[in-house]
């Protein structure tokens, strides 16, 4: 995602410290496979009641990490192999703001004051969670390729544990945009009687077949590349970092709106008033900008983890995972009170999605709300217009009897 | 493009024969090089006329060659060095119907039995015009990435001089989608005296920024391929097929619609009814699909061709070329009449530009007759939707008293 540059405001959760805890059990997934040991990542903002009745979990996306809120103490914990030598892992991207700070914090949408807030590293991550990057305890080296296929599921089963470690049962809400929007309503059909409300922003109960192809295409260019070694790069020195970046572009662009690259960029030049007649420079200012993106990401970010988590977004599909083929049959048994967040120029996740899962919803008489906003900034607006989320999110949280604990 | 699966129908012009001619003297390029020699692959369908009036240049879209109607005779000729074993060239898309042959053939859109149509390889091609795989004269090696950089500009020169060399001075007409509209539009600018009528298709004066952005990625994904080898990968026994098949898959989404791509392909898998947990390969009938495009383009077109093609379609800019960015002052020399296609859902090059051009044309009176057709198959409209622009070509062309003749 497009993170656009913040400074630290007065509602600031302050500095935050990624801890990490070791699952006490092993993990059984989708795939038929079980992993252990699993080790989260995660991070806490705000004060956990005694009544353990005012947590919020909030989820990321494709390529967030646990640092949602405030500035990042240090990097995230050793003892996790990403393949990335530290001195990148402690660049100035660490020490920046959490990804969702305009969210999180005292009287913002997830209100620090009222509310424990959670956020942990997705099980396939590069940012502390056990992933690919990690130690296979069968070689003793990275797993790569050989981590097991995990799903939108195995990933909610391991915030349920690492709820479970942390002795929290019940959840006052579950939220999250686009991929973790997926989380989200995973919750609800997996564990309805665990949790009370969930806010999907920007998200699916299945993606549409352009967007399976775009995250298709961007799988194709890290494999593709030789310097992806079937999966096994790490240690190696190479890591396919040209189909890496060739991966965020593709992504990067899906983010944004046609009319938002149209306001930002225009068809200007990187340099000079005429084109340069070159094929391989950055002439545009376009062209310029998604190499930086490019450049910048691959310096942060682990391939296998980016074609885990592809993939698990992919395979999303509530009503072939809940409801053989019907989402009004997967969401019966949801209890959970349900705000949807979508954006009119959001083509990615588009608005259709959460108004299919609206209809579904309320086909059971689930209480459901659904607002589209109308923004142009694509799927990116779920991080861009926290202003205009701020107070639905924060009346719809206000509605919730846990909330006044 | 993708091509729909045809049958020789009864209005065929048959089987034809791609020529080859060597162009007289040198040609001066916008990058200020001059280019010598330069050959030009070309297809000719029906009969000139004896006052020479009849004729139709019909230009071809980045992936295109000069077979664009009847069934082609053999493959192009020899003294082409394009990258490809002769196998390969031989193969069965060799025999193929002509990409536009719905288009042109006696009865048709382009109708045979009135107009002489002429259609060539683009410079920079492929297909037996000169390209990045022809030989240098400098070293006696192909140029790879020593081709001087072209613009839509130096193909139309090059037509010019194609159409010089044939002996014919003035144009009815030149049509053609998407980079083929380009070239039409460059035409009225640039030789206003010669052509009498243009039909750019599916087209724009200027690509917006996202298209700009698709490009880039394209070509990214094929100079990030090590196997590009800075592009002087001909005859070394290598080719960037892994870039160049992600760059295909980049291309072909953005020739589809998002609602077409649901319509084809749903989220069906391509075997079983429940996903397989794998990472790399195609389970999705979309993933599947994907693949097979790109390899099958792979063996067929050339990866630096793509690059320098590419280049020139995303440098097009009338206004900026033209009118010192100002579109109106770019076209107002302009006295072919017009016809503009588009599509409704073309998101590549959308309706706005050629309502943006139509609506220059008109501040100097011109002569301008645009259409909008309501389709949902995204770009790839202007060769599939051959039966409803048929009448509009036909009925704009009998206007024209050179075809009367």
């Amino acid at each position: 995602m497009t993170q656009p540059v913040r400074v630290a405001v007065p509602g600031s959760v302050g500095v935050v410290e990624t801890r990490v805890i070791d699952l006490p059990d092993p993990v059984p997934l989708d795939c038929g496979r079980t992993l252990a040991p699993v080790r989260v990542a995660y991070e806490t903002y705000g004060t956990l009641a005694p009544a353990r009745d005012n947590v919020i979990l909030v989820c990321h996306a494709l390529s967030g990490d646990a640092h949602a809120a405030g500035l990042a103490a240090r990097p995230p914990a050793e003892g996790t192999r990403d393949g990335f030598r530290a001195d990148e892992r402690d660049g100035p991207a660490r020490k920046a703001l959490g990804w969702w700070d305009g969210m999180i914090g005292p009287g913002k949408a997830f209100d620090t004051d009222r509310f424990f807030v959670v956020s942990s590293n997705l099980l396939g991550g590069c940012r502390g969670t056990t992933g690919p990057g990690s130690t296979n305890p069968e070689t003793g080296r990275p797993f790569g390729a050989d981590f097991p296929v995990i799903t939108v599921a195995d990933m909610v089963r391991v915030q349920r544990a690492l709820l479970d470690a942390l002795g929290i049962a019940r959840l006052a809400a579950v939220a999250g945009g686009s991929l973790g929007g997926m989380q989200a309503l995973e919750w609800a059909v997996r564990y309805p009687g665990d949790v009370e409300a969930i806010i999907p922003i920007a998200s699916t109960h299945a993606l549409h077949p352009q967007g399976v192809a775009w995250n298709a295409i961007a799988r194709n260019a890290i494999t593709a590349d030789p310097d992806w070694q079937g999966g096994h790069y790490y240690g190696t020195g190479r890591a396919p970092h040209g189909g890496m970046g060739v991966a965020r572009m593709v992504g990067h662009v899906t983010y944004l709106s046609a009319a938002s690259m149209q306001g930002k960029f225009g068809r200007r030049l990187q340099e000079g008033e005429d084109i340069a007649y070159d094929v391989t420079r950055a002439e545009f200012e376009v062209e310029s900008y998604l190499r930086h993106q490019a450049a910048s990401f691959v310096r942060r970010f682990d391939a296998n983890t980016y074609l885990y988590l592809s993939r698990a977004l992919t395979y999303f599909d509530l009503a072939r995972q809940h409801g053989d083929g019907s989402l009004e049959r997967a969401v019966e048994g949801v209890s959970a009170r349900t705000l949807l967040i979508a954006f009119s120029s959001d083509w990615l996740y588009p608005p259709s999605g959460s108004e299919a899962l609206a209809a579904a919803l309320r086909t059971h008489g689930h209480e459901v709300e659904l607002q589209v906003i109308d923004a142009p900034y694509g799927h990116d607006c779920f991080l861009l217009e926290e202003a205009r989320q701020t107070p639905m999110i924060r009346d719809f949280l206000l509605k919730e009897p846990a909330t006044t604990a």
